[in-house]
């Protein structure tokens, strides 16, 4: 029996996807401290979601991307990326997307991902499976890597690291997408880099129930708790099936 | 006065785009002889577009890349992508259009692409501006380069090219949207490797009516007569403000 109905986190999610595609082609961007983008709707969401998470669960705590950490000593807290991908919606690229991640104890417990120009809706409830729509998603298989297999990287790989992935390598802008790309079997895997514990709480929730698995690039376990204070992914991880991710770890390597 | 209906080529990329959709996450792919994917949609976006410019322009040329390459000594060739990024459509990704060029002895002459999952239609006519819908299109200025901007590479970079751009790069899975994210003024600039005419035609006449060029990574100019036999483009090239494709080059080197 969930904690969360997870059924409404779904409403809330298309309610913010209608409210940021009001927005998508027609908005200013500036700039953060760190000189990435924020737009108006990337704030409102954010308000939005808090707001119904308050109201229904008032006990919980809260991170997000815009208005920063509160209460994580809370044993449930929700981790919001208004719009994962801000880089992509203020380029009018349509991979963005917003992110509703649920920790229970600092371990992911549930997740909303809702992609709004596809209108996809990922989503995983408390050890339930995880689905897209209506499907069920299994991440791929290990078998052989044909050229037309493909993993998702971040924008600063180039830079950063050297990849001998004998597939394709293709930069999505968006880590919970990343990981919804890898969770339906599409993906073979995912390099990310530099995320934060709002990018990464909801794909990995639905990530996990599909099958998959994350691996710091030192072969170190991924430990979400840390994060709790808003920090970046000490190192970089890798997401896959389980038993990928040590051939996956050998394609990439920093420079 | 131009010597096609613009408006008209358009309604045709619309109507592909609506039975691409329709095929959108529900379609069988199978391999090409160079393993890359096809799908019952590309087969069938191509054949109506073919029946539509043989209805409406019997004197013309048409080359797609599903039924090959016929009378382009014509003095118009129609170049047809019936989707360009059939490797993101078999993905779920939504990145990828339908791309409809026309040349003129040989050089770009009008083109539309349709992104239907985005409901954006770049087009250029005969000489005219090129817009994205409604709006008109200018490539990006020269100046400074931001850790925000970003370049559009294909998906086999990491394997063929050592990329030291200051900015992002995103792989989009798609030339002729590489093309009018330049156009456009989003991407700064794009590395497109392996294409044919099909995949660039329409792109580079929305892109030179919006400002830009192309340029080989060799300096050499862009020739793209030699291509109308069905061949991949030579060497590389970059897209971009004529003034920055200089610096584009110094940026990209063979691996």
């Amino acid at each position: 029996m969930s904690e969360i109905d997870i059924a409404e986190v779904r409403e809330w999610a298309r309610e913010s996807g209608e409210l940021a595609r009001g927005y998508f082609n027609n908005v200013r961007r500036e700039r953060k401290a760190d000189r990435s983008w924020v737009t108006q709707a990337d704030l409102e969401i954010e308000q939005l979601l808090r707001e119904r998470i308050a109201a229904r669960y008032p006990g919980h705590g809260i991170m997000g991307e815009e208005q920063g950490v509160g209460d994580v000593g809370r044993e449930f807290v929700w981790c919001l990326d208004p719009i994962d991908g801000t880089g992509a919606f203020v380029s009018g690229l349509p991979l963005w997307g917003i992110s509703i991640g649920l920790l229970r104890a600092g371990r992911p417990y549930a997740g909303v991902v809702y992609l709004p120009l596809l209108d996809d809706c990922y989503a995983v409830d408390a050890g339930g499976p995880a689905f897209r729509n209506d499907e069920p998603l299994a991440v791929r298989p290990p078998g052989p890597v044909d050229s037309t297999d493909w993993i998702a990287v971040g924008s600063y790989t180039h830079r950063d690291y050297r990849i001998t992935f004998p597939g394709k390598v293709r930069a999505l802008s968006s880590v919970a997408a990343d990981c919804c790309y890898v969770a339906r079997g599409s993906a073979y895997g995912a390099v990310i880099g530099r995320a934060k514990l709002w990018d990464l709480a909801a794909g990995l929730a639905i990530l996990a129930a599909a099958g998959g698995a994350a691996v710091g690039l030192s072969g170190a376990p991924l430990d979400l708790a840390p994060l709790l204070d808003g920090r970046k992914l000490p190192e970089p991880i890798l997401i896959g099936h389980p038993d990928t991710l040590p051939e996956l770890r050998g394609h990439v390597s920093r420079r």
